[in-house]
């Protein structure tokens, strides 16, 4: 006897990156900050008072909301805080988007193909369909893309920018064009989840002059913040779309501990800024290093990058995609973890994410020595 | 323009109790612990390096999820941590309800009235309906309810035992017969955050032997454990609905602290345990103490008691209505919250939570001078 509905019956659920407990183990698979947070987020997480645990936490993590606010530069109906960013997209979901059978229009999401892998595990435990149009071969959006959308009436278009799995940063020009012509029939939610690693941000399309009613943005502390394991995610946008946002999550969903330390750590960003710049300059340094390996390196604004490798390793000529598949088993061997997805346009490359000049020196050795060793 | 679905615009979101920032005021709105959490979580806490941080945390919370496997003598897969109860809940009906439209039978919820007022509106945000079944007069569970929820064809019974808000305590027996009227229609979810205080649990209902596959308990750390600002509950049931739960739940739904803070509080329940003492023992009083001023009280197995205050106040007749919500606004102008209902069959009434000796005599003292002073 079952008793979960039809759809979360047949899900394939979300498989994250690997997260191996034993210490020894580089892990470049999951997009980590490869920087601690700084000293001011664990000094606020210790002064958080037994008595801050024993009553209900703030319901909108007021004073983050307030600190989001002010750093934007929006008022602080316009800003969500969720349980990482994870929620924030699970919450635009089952807000903006109807049920398979609903009588309502605007059912399903719209997303690029390929995106972040979670959109479409999210969209079917809501139990609502996916769009999907092809990125270009260089994976920027193409220009139909938003009036495609409009067509397949889908209440909620995610477009994750910078892009993953490729690192490619769409320009606001092209950001602000999808979010007209959406504008009146879906919301669109452009995932900053790597921003603090990329030249610019979407936030201009929050700007007054540009009416749109439709728009949100995602941040998330966990990787410009370098805490993951703290949940903490926020939204931007519009206060119509922030206030339906909120009505649906749940009552207490972010807790007095991680309100603390996230306040603090955007409080501090300057702290973080220096991780963002360690990570940009070791970013340009392995995505040299490799291509002079011979690897593809998609040019990234991210903290990865997308890489090819040679079809050649040890001497001996693989297909493409045996040659990702190949390194990816390799380097595990080697206790480096990278992220293979076993997914199509993606079997012939491998997602890195820049890691310590330690770690990244230990991942090209690595690299060296599956060129050149014999298998 | 309006983008969220019906369902989410005409929704009248959950009222949580009032949280004020001030420290004067006395709070006994929202059922929280009154007495610290111990030691030990909060040691927990600060042992939590800046490491674990930076890294995603366990998805299922392993370590968490082993202890309270060992505690309640069950396996890991029958366990699953949530982002509070609230997680669970809203998990639970979106696993087990199908939403307005979708062809499958087993559509929406059924609950008591009175309930726990968050189940119906969760019900909504989910767009599925509520089967409301009014309780008998001294609010036990009337013995047709589980036929009646089969004939209904919901997806999901959420049962709170003990009680909210009248503090009952129903034997396993009773709830034993409902699992066996559902199994092979319904899960039965016993929300137990008040089973702390209570003298029997419904882990009974978990036993092989009754072959039940449609049972699912809650547990909280908010109330029993001191930690409602940790934002940490769980779920115990057969390991099929268990497995069901978590493909649905967020990626990465607990925190790296939170993980940490309530697998403490778990081992160290000793301590929680005294706190439980000394809530019941001041219960019972506050329960003697009530009476002996012309209140009824209902006999509660909680961590508050639902009142009647008597309808004469100040030498003057109220109605009943009148006299409760005369006296709530009275007590708040005393800077003591508790909580009123303006529901039906509540309206008389008003839910305190069981506080420190020191709060309970304010309490009574404030309440000496409702039924003495002139208005």
């Amino acid at each position: 006897m079952s008793y979960e509905r039809d759809n979360i019956r047949s899900l394939d659920a979300y498989t994250p990156g690997e997260q191996p407990d034993r210490g020894d183990v580089i892990k470049l698979n999951t997009n980590e900050n490869p920087y601690p947070p700084c000293e001011a987020v664990m000094r606020a997480i210790g002064q958080v008072p037994a008595d801050a645990l024993r009553r209900y936490p703030s319901p909108q993590a007021g004073r983050f909301r307030q600190i989001a606010a002010q750093v934007h530069g929006l008022s602080p109906q316009q800003v969500i805080a969720t349980n990482g960013g994870d929620e924030l997209l699970r919450l635009a979901i089952s807000v903006f988007c109807n049920v398979e059978g609903e009588p309502s229009k605007r059912t399903g999401i719209g997303v690029t193909e390929p995106t972040y892998s979670l959109y479409p595990v999210l969209a079917s435990i809501h139990n609502t369909p996916v769009t999907s149009i092809p990125l270009n071969a260089d994976y920027s959006i193409p220009d139909s893309f938003a009036k495609d959308m409009v067509s397949s009436e889908v209440g909620l278009v995610l477009v994750v920018n910078p892009h993953a799995p490729s690192g490619r940063l769409e320009p606001v020009e092209k950001l602000l064009a999808i979010a007209e012509t959406l504008r009146g029939h879906a919301v669109l939610l452009v995932d900053e989840a790597y921003v603090d690693f990329a030249e610019i941000d979407a936030l201009p399309l929050l700007d007054e002059k540009h009416e749109l009613d439709n728009v949100i943005l995602l941040r998330t502390m966990s990787k410009g913040y370098s805490l993951a394991g703290l949940r903490f995610g926020y939204g931007l946008g519009h206060a119509n779309l922030i206030a339906a946002l909120d009505k649906a999550r749940d009552s207490y969903n972010t807790n007095a501990l991680s309100q603390a330390a996230a306040a603090a750590a955007l409080e501090h960003r300057d702290a973080a800024a220096t991780s963002w710049q360690a990570v940009i300059g070791e970013r340009q340094r392995m995505g040299d290093a490799l291509m002079s390996r011979r690897f593809m390196v998609q040019p990234s604004q991210t903290n990865f990058i997308l890489v090819t490798p040679p079809a050649i390793a040890g001497g001996q000529r693989l297909s493409d995609a045996d040659a990702a598949a190949d390194l990816y088993q390799f380097l595990k061997a080697a206790n480096i973890l990278v992220r293979y997805f076993d997914h199509e346009g993606l079997r012939d490359k491998l997602r890195i994410t820049i890691g310590t000049p330690q770690q990244n020196d230990a991942l090209l050795q690595a690299i060296d020595d599956w060129l050149t060793a014999g298998r």
